[in-house]
């Protein structure tokens, strides 16, 4: 198959920083759109991915799954985009599309693995894939999302991710008008859970551990702050929340929060991956038809949704712009979550 | 208040054996029934609850709480029920009825405390209520079901605890036909809830230790027997089942079923009170949208509800009858599993 070559950045070793790089694109087939990248956001996964903290990285590496850009070419049997409409690709670019899973839109619950928009196996190239730390991508137009032109295209980019995977669970939890729902975290997920659950119509509350998020999170649209350090002001919200999203990144005990579910209420995991350490404690669970549930992403049907949810109601996410060559840079700086809530690539800057 | 000698079952130390005694029931009030008791059904929290297992014992003792009886006297307010009804009564006598939960036919979860059938508090005497285990009991008519009159009556008592701890989790999770349903462990709960799941139209599976169980579970209509040690029976069913109800009563490892739930599938802990212990994996939680609740019993609707069905599709539990002398022998084999599948006093033998 015919490639070309795309100025990219990325890292070809766990300890090394993300360079300038090229890589190969595939040619557009029939079903793909080519996309002129315009804005990446920068995902903590992109961090995790590049210096291979989950163990599973083959470098080269080019990271950026919150993908904005304009579309440069289309396939032969592409109707639904021509050149020059602006478009969005997020976490995936393929899935087998013929799985239980696909079959109900949940390609991100694919049973024959989706592919990653990054460090997923191209199957037209036999190699790996790059993401959008880069000038252009090709990509299946399924996989391919239309933005509502009355958003600020830069900060649309981390609806991608962040937005998505806070928005799935809200919806598959059923947060509408009257809901209390509660955000673990303030940081990319959780400024956009916040967001999400206002528009919705729930009561927002944010725990924190620290006292100094409380006016960014009402300026968010939070309705309230519970420091979650302060045991009079836990004891406050004991038993109150429907749904709870748990953003929270790292390992970290889950208990204090189920206690303030509702009864029959959810706590979801969307950024812990591991154990629930220390042992999640069953009788407030069967005190209360409480549940602990976690949820991956979203699919294309309901990235689109957000999408024009987003476009109605003006949502967009907060964002601090850098340029490629600060990548490294701004890894460390997530590093000790020294962001206001997403940085996000100009990709003119890699011209 | 007035009260009645009546006799009774119990203990009035941990380490007691149950033996004969006097208790006072109260006066009829307005809106009371009084039941003479039939039959009453054999639940593992009686044993723990008379051996002070969970630390919240006060003596003595009476237990019982899957009660079928018959009404020898209503209160001047009750037009539901008349002298001569077949009615039963489950783990619950009271609630506050104007909270949340109440409002919702959740009594199970009253934000006030219910009122358990069995060493919870009876406002009207101010003193421990006490269970099925004696001649009679006086409830308020709003906490007595309804018993289809097709029914065997020894084999309907157990419903009132084993049944609807076990009905109301798949009526929660929408359980109907054609939904995949595991259950784990064959007892008391586990072989009512094989029985419900089947006639909701599910196909279903019992997750075992032993294979000498397989037999009855084919009778008792489960689908298939997967045997929990074999990693190739396990690996045979990964990711197959929507709901899965857990009635195993101890400490156990729930990681291996939770990797048999279908995408957006729930395991409930309906058995197991404390520590989830080992941690709980949140990866294939993630990766599938997976949750892990728990359950406890049901509300007084729901109850009503399940006994209604009972009575349409001939559905009782499997029993053992005893005489009330051979009560702490019954515990004794209860410890060792030895029961298919429920203990049920005949109270006759109380006389």
């Amino acid at each position: 198959m015919k490639t070309t070559n795309v100025k990219a950045f990325g890292t070809k070793a766990a300890d090394a920083p993300l360079n300038e790089m090229t890589i190969d694109r595939r040619e557009v087939t029939p079903k793909d759109l080519e996309i002129a990248i315009l804005y990446c956001g920068v995902c903590h996964s992109d961090l995790h991915f590049a210096k291979n903290d989950w163990g599973m990285t083959s470098y080269p590496v080019v990271p950026g799954h919150e993908i904005v850009g304009r579309v440069t070419q289309v396939g032969s049997e592409i109707s639904r985009y021509k050149v020059g409409d602006v478009v969005a690709v997020g976490c995936l670019v393929d899935s087998c599309r013929t799985c239980n899973s696909c079959e109900q839109d949940l390609e991100q619950y694919c049973l024959n693995g989706w592919t990653g928009t990054y460090g997923g196996y191209d199957k037209h190239l036999d190699q790996p894939t790059h993401g959008g730390y880069s000038q252009k991508i090709v990509v299946d137009e399924y996989f391919v999302l239309k933005v509502p032109a009355n958003l600020d295209l830069a900060a649309v980019a981390p609806l991608l991710c962040a937005g998505i995977t806070t928005w799935s669970p809200l919806r598959h939890w059923n947060v509408s008008k009257g809901s209390k729902v509660a955000v673990v975290g303030l940081g990319g997920l959780g400024h956009m859970a916040i967001k999400f659950a206002k528009a919705l119509g729930a009561e927002v509350t944010l725990f924190s551990r620290s006292t100094n998020k409380e006016k960014d999170a009402l300026d968010l649209g939070a309705d309230a702050v519970v420091i979650s350090t302060d045991a009079t002001q836990m004891a406050s919200v004991l038993g109150k929340f429907d749904v709870i999203i748990d953003t929270v990144p790292y390992i970290h005990d889950v208990n204090p929060y189920v206690n303030t579910l509702a009864i029959s209420g959810t706590l979801v995991l969307v950024g812990y991956l591991g154990p629930i350490d220390p042992f999640l404690n069953s009788v407030p669970m069967i005190m209360g038809r409480r549940s602990v549930a976690a949820s991956l992403i979203g699919g294309i049907a309901e990235t689109q949704e957000m999408l024009d949810f987003c476009g109605e109601n003006n949502i967009v996410s907060e964002i601090e712009m850098i340029k490629m060559q600060d990548i490294n840079e701004a890894y460390e700086r997530m590093l000790k979550s020294d962001v206001r809530y997403r940085f996000v690539i100009d990709m003119a800057s890699l011209k």
